[in-house]
């Protein structure tokens, strides 16, 4: 790890970004954070991390990582009163690993590079337990220096990194793509196990045949799990959090003008849930509105 | 195996029906033929079939396996002129490995049994490739005792299968669902890669980044790579025939009362891939429809 | 009207086939009809209709109406035991106005001329209570001959007819079109009064204020008065009839291959309310599951 | 009319705006004028207008029309530098006439609150053409009092108006609301002909037989001439645009929770349009995508 970034700045200890600031001391690494419940903080003052006043003060060694939950929450900390826009400084580098829309990371690349900083997009794929495990996914892009910098701190927080080029978005366009896939698989195997339900098979058996042969990725075999339990897991991936990201995917389809119906699809089915009030749930959640359209109570009756 | 079942009927030598046929008498099962076209049955004989003149013909030692196009095929070769329906006899059994309507596997299974006759599903995933190499997946159902004694036929033919129940439409239900999934795969990936591309990333990274991790199965790996590389396969899954395929499940899922929005749309992209002449192509070409869509090319310029 | 079509048989008295009937006898036709349930020809039998025994027998004068459920009833009455296909006989003419599927028109069109007979079709549109009162919309198609020969059994039973070709599926094709036009009514207006209900403004204020300008045609009215009003009509156009249409055009769309993503989207919505349990009820109540996706109860409280 | 608002301010003299500026001056008005390109303001001066150097400037006699692209154009009019924010002052009224989003026209509304003026809400539903012809629709919301006061205005611009409630936003989501019910026309229409057309039907008889009947709306009329011709018109309703208001429609949706699949359709067929270069022609050119879709030519032969 090169000497000058010892020394980091993190923002945002939300449900992800608080086992990511763990891991990162952990790693060795002193973190100066900022948080505007300070409560937050106090566990991670006790592993020796500093508290400052302000995000400016956070970018005083000129690295700051961002964990937060939109984009007005990121532009905020950037480009708000005592943001770290003006702080980062001459070869400074902000790692954004929120889930944000491409357009804001090149708003905000263009906006660090006036004061001779860099913007590397390193947004993560997986829950909170695979924060706390080491196991997220990180889709990074930035130019070449600037990533190298920051591999060591990438690195203290997940399980493998992809580089998907020099674009400060395309690490957020990966990301959103990531996303789609896995909504996709929520939605998609919902529908032909409740379909297969229905129709007099029993879901455990089809889930596991199907997770056992041709679709035998992890992701597969978790949420076939899941669904065809029934059981809704903790809120790892919020289902308005889900919502917010296929409109980021939906708005960034349409920038690149790539219809994606299914995402409409998907979009349209998280909507729902919302109306419903399952807005603070797991994702996986979308489930009940499929059953309830097939004429089933919500949740499956033992 | 047992010595009732050493010689088999075989119906149906198309590009699936003919390398299975072949994998039956290479594990040492005589076959007894009935093709439409003679032509087919050449190499068979070659190899020690027995062709005969009739599907009832075929039917004479009891075991009728039938590999064929759609319902109509099958369902003539059961009840049509000479057909295998009244030749089974006391403790026969059709294997039927078609994909067909779970509605027609009902009937058949009510037919057969006046005769004393059973049905027993085993319809396959895979594409004729995996059928010659012995590697397809068979979704099974019907009685016990009858799926036990089919076992070893259908072993010969596959690398594994799913026992999911006695209905006899089981097996085409989950054959059915498996095949929602497969082109689902297709149409999500392509609406991503697409995405992607437009936004910057070079596909091959993306696929490659995808398939490693989160989604690293088989089937996302094989059609991440063709869909990345804008080839077209050989027609292993036609086109023509994975919406007739979708429709047979749109249709089940009316039976079961289950709307699945998701498929609609599979169902719509395929009906404009055979609008636009691509029907007799590898199903992987509905790809060309979410490009033009996006203002592109259909075959990508290499 | 000319001497040889006074009497004509008449097959099929449901809910809009018997006030049909009632009005041929009121304009001065001769009856001649079959019915399976021989307790809805009273009423008829009254008015001077002449009850027999079998199809066959009703086409006894070369003329016969039918008004069936499905393809099925309508194949049955033509080619089952006792059918009028062969008892037209020459210059018989079957005058169809079932919604029945194009293709099956086509078939029987060729079953009739092999014995010198005609098709010719005239599905209606319009509900029970336009069938009361002589206004329902006729689509015709068949053979210039043939059509002219029918006009006054049409006239008699509606307030208007199109005559859209001489290809005796022409008639059910702009039926089943006209039929998505309504449904997508149905759909559309519940889309918007619910989105603008929900978005604080007066349901009945936004159905009078649009159908009043741009959108003043009856149908609008019509249904934005149901819809706005959250009251269910008597089922006169049954939801599970309603499904069956938009599956007869999606299938006669695959036949001419043309994908009909909207349709598509009707489809599912109808499929979804069949599975609430609502097949019986009028279509308007598919309005009950666009309410329940936005989180509402199904029926709006006063 | 009242001796007040005799001089009224006017913003946004594009294709809509003009006509509506210069009718205004032929009912008596005078106007004060602002466009950013003032060769556009040449005809008006010469009728009279009064053209001044900013936003401020109009809003000196505390009317201001405001008739723009979009919602960023119309925040800037109001808080931008010299805007009429600020300058309406006590009593005064901004009569907004674009379609923008229900949110800002709240947050406007609260702005101009706190300078004791008031927000009108009026957008229009018309072509120029019909703007030229003072045959536009509006959607009228504000206070009683306000609304009473701009009456005068409104009626010298159209041919009526819908008073849709007391809400700022109301006749945004009101113009939202009908624009989706516009081009819901336009695309079930060209799905019906595209469809009736390939199925041997000639569309001007099944376009004249809809819209004589069922269907006899002017709008009905109206498109089903254009598409069953397949002459594009001149662009009176851009395609960009209609694709901006199906999303400010499905992010007012969100926000109010209603989820509008088949205007989720609709958004991507205008998307795809846009994708192939055909944003600046009519909405009705979406039609060639529906015609594309079925394997045809974007444009019919002759």
């Amino acid at each position: 790890m090169s000497q000058i970034d010892k020394t980091i700045g993190f923002i945002g200890l939300g449900a992800m970004g608080l086992p990511m600031a763990r891991n990162l001391i952990e790693a060795g690494f002193k973190l100066r954070i900022y948080n505007r419940t300070k409560s937050k903080a106090d566990e991670l003052i006790k592993l020796g991390a500093e508290v400052v006043d302000s995000p400016a003060a956070v970018a005083a060694d000129g690295i700051v990582v961002t964990m937060l939950a939109n984009d007005a929450a990121v532009a905020e900390i950037v480009t708000g009163k005592d943001g770290i826009g003006n702080a980062l400084g001459q070869n400074g580098i902000h790692l954004s690993m929120s889930t944000i829309s491409p357009q804001l990371a090149r708003e905000l690349a263009e906006l660090h590079a006036q004061s001779g900083a860099e913007y590397v997009a390193s947004p993560v794929s997986g829950r909170p337990d695979a924060a706390a495990a080491k196991q997220l996914t990180m889709w990074v892009s930035g130019s070449k220096a600037a990533k190298e910098r920051m591999m060591p701190v990438i690195a203290a927080m997940g399980r493998g990194s992809s580089d998907v080029g020099e674009d400060p978005a395309a690490g957020h366009i990966a990301k959103l793509a990531a996303n789609i896939l896995v909504l996709n698989t929520i939605e998609i195997l919902s529908e032909v196990l409740i379909f297969t339900e229905q129709s007099g098979l029993d879901p455990h058996v089809f889930a596991d045949a199907i997770t056992s042969t041709m679709f035998a990725a992890p992701i597969f075999k978790t949420y076939g799990d899941i669904l065809a339990s029934g059981k809704l897991p903790d809120p790892g991936f919020k289902l308005s959090l889900a919502l917010k990201d296929m409109n980021l995917a939906l708005n960034a389809g349409e920038t690149s003008q790539v219809a994606m119906p299914v995402v409409s699809v998907l979009r349209d089915r998280l909507l729902v849930s919302m109306a419903k009030g399952r807005g603070d749930l797991d994702a996986t959640v979308l489930q009940q509105s499929v059953r309830e359209d097939a004429g089933l109570p919500a949740i499956r009756q033992p």
